[in-house]
């Protein structure tokens, strides 16, 4: 009977999951928005029907499923799967997650914090193939990041390891929600991107109506037409995400630093101004040798990871 | 017959070395100007007298000496034992260290970065002791840096990882030698000290002669006084190294940071502005569980890890 897992991403807007054979493959694929206002049991209620779809299915193809994986917003306890805090679900503290699902599913269920699930996708079947030594970072409301080393992602102490978005890039720079400053999720995210070009706009006070509607794709797409604020805008993101770059290449001197989240199509428009700080800010050789490469998985990268994580706590995966 | 290693900390300045038991202890120690100036030729004909000199002393307390360790500051490759650059032996390239003392020597020689080295002596003997988890700084012309997870050191993808005082902390700051502007090191280390006391003094104009003749030893006496230029130079260093602190423990999430160097009579001075740092910027159970506390070494720790890295690679420490 071949083996099967069913990897799920639990994130703030969408709740994605899919059933995935042991090559990696996807065989059935299902995502709904999450409802995060209906409190922590409907969700639960709603991963659990997903799930026992993918299941039913799995059965059909005469598969059987090892176990579940889920990646999940916030702090997490990856030995118990408790999700100790997390921003986006703001009734979730210190819920035994894994302890639920196994409960009513009857099979394993290992929990890992999102970016860090992304980041194993990535590695096991994304941009990070045969990397020992990445860092992922996630561009998304703000700035997430998994930290792999020896082919295995570095929890920490205490599970909160990764959170490359609040390292200070700017001593007295933007208020963070973290209750820091200058944080580089505030000038590199996409509410980071907003917040460059309004700052750029204020400068002429052209344009208040547009200004003041931005979203960071309406940006990216200025910018792709050539409008200055909005290439102002694209490329301060891109500076400060490469200082950020050039301290993990300092610090970390990995093979590789993967970018994924929304930011898929407007790398074009960044990734020069990136290479830019990473050249004249990191140590020569490292810099030379890091590769930073876009997401290959996209959106599928935190349930394929999750996937992952599921074929490795059972023993499949190394 | 009882085991022992030779421990060396080949530095820019001071050649220390040691005969240590497998307990750590230290049976004789040596230390010397460097000479560096001479050529790397002298250098390592006077590291090789010394080696010798722990060599008989062993010989007659009846030990057996099963390797030397030796600490090197610059780019090392750990595995063949080749310092491939070192910024303070500017003849030093590419120099097969290890494979010529072996040759002299005839007993097995490991070479570490000096920074590594220190960092796992403080583990081994120090402040470190069953610590998994820690970021050694270490304060001095520059900032060294090494980085211990799960109880090894980090050497990341070509063994140069570790550089913490060349992170950026001010985007558009201070000029570094590395090419960087706003390094923690033009911040942290002495140098940095003497450059945010004469920023100060420039504000007033007062006692320009006392300014550039100033050296970051006599800024800490005069901070320890209470002269106001030097209180803000030492409090800049702090404030920035807090910055600094701050960006590893959200990035590692790391048990222990020790901060070492010439700067342990300063301590009392600048922890204040470190801990005030952290904990307004990174996040709050990581920065309250790390340990942030000085070298217990002192100037012994790059020769004792020099030890421990000689007597783990030939299996006596796991």
């Amino acid at each position: 009977m071949d083996r099967a897992v069913i990897g799920v991403d639990l994130g703030g807007t969408n709740l994605r999951s899919a059933l995935l054979t042991e090559g990696g493959d996807i065989l059935d694929r299902h995502k709904q928005a999450t409802g995060v206002v209906e409190g922590h049991e409907k969700v639960i209620r709603r991963l659990i029907e997903n799930i026992r779809i993918h299941l039913r299915n799995a059965e059909r193809r005469g598969l059987k499923v090892m176990a579940v994986g889920v990646g999940a917003p916030g702090v997490i306890h990856a030995d118990s799967g408790v999700v100790v805090k997390s921003p986006n679900f703001p009734d979730w503290n210190n819920l035994p997650l894994k302890q639920e699902l196994e409960g009513v599913l009857g099979i394993p269920v290992f929990i890992e914090n999102d970016a860090n699930a992304a980041a194993l996708g990535e590695q096991w079947r994304g941009a990070g193939k045969n990397v020992q030594s990445m860092i992922f970072l996630t561009l998304g409301t703000g700035v997430g990041g998994g930290i792999i080393l020896q082919g295995r992602i570095w929890h920490g102490a205490d599970g909160m390891a990764g959170e490359i978005g609040h390292m200070t890039i700017v001593p007295d720079g933007r208020q963070c929600g973290c209750g820091n400053q200058g944080c580089l999720e505030m000038y590199a995210s996409s509410r980071g991107i907003i917040m460059n070009y309004q700052e750029a706009c204020a400068s002429d006070r052209t344009n208040a109506g547009a200004r003041d509607a931005a979203t960071s794709e309406m940006i990216y797409q200025a910018a792709g037409s050539g409008e200055k604020h909005a290439l102002h805008a694209v490329d301060e993101m891109g500076r400060f995400l490469g200082i950020g770059i050039a301290n993990l290449i300092n610090i970390f001197n990995p093979e590789m630093v993967v970018v994924g989240g929304g930011v898929k199509d407007a790398w074009s428009l960044f990734i020069d101004a990136v290479r830019r700080e990473v050249g004249r800010r990191a140590f020569a050789y490292p810099a030379e040798r890091t590769k930073i490469v876009p997401s290959v998985l996209g959106d599928d990268a935190g349930m394929v990871g999750a996937a992952a994580v599921a074929f490795s706590r059972v023993g499949v995966l190394s």
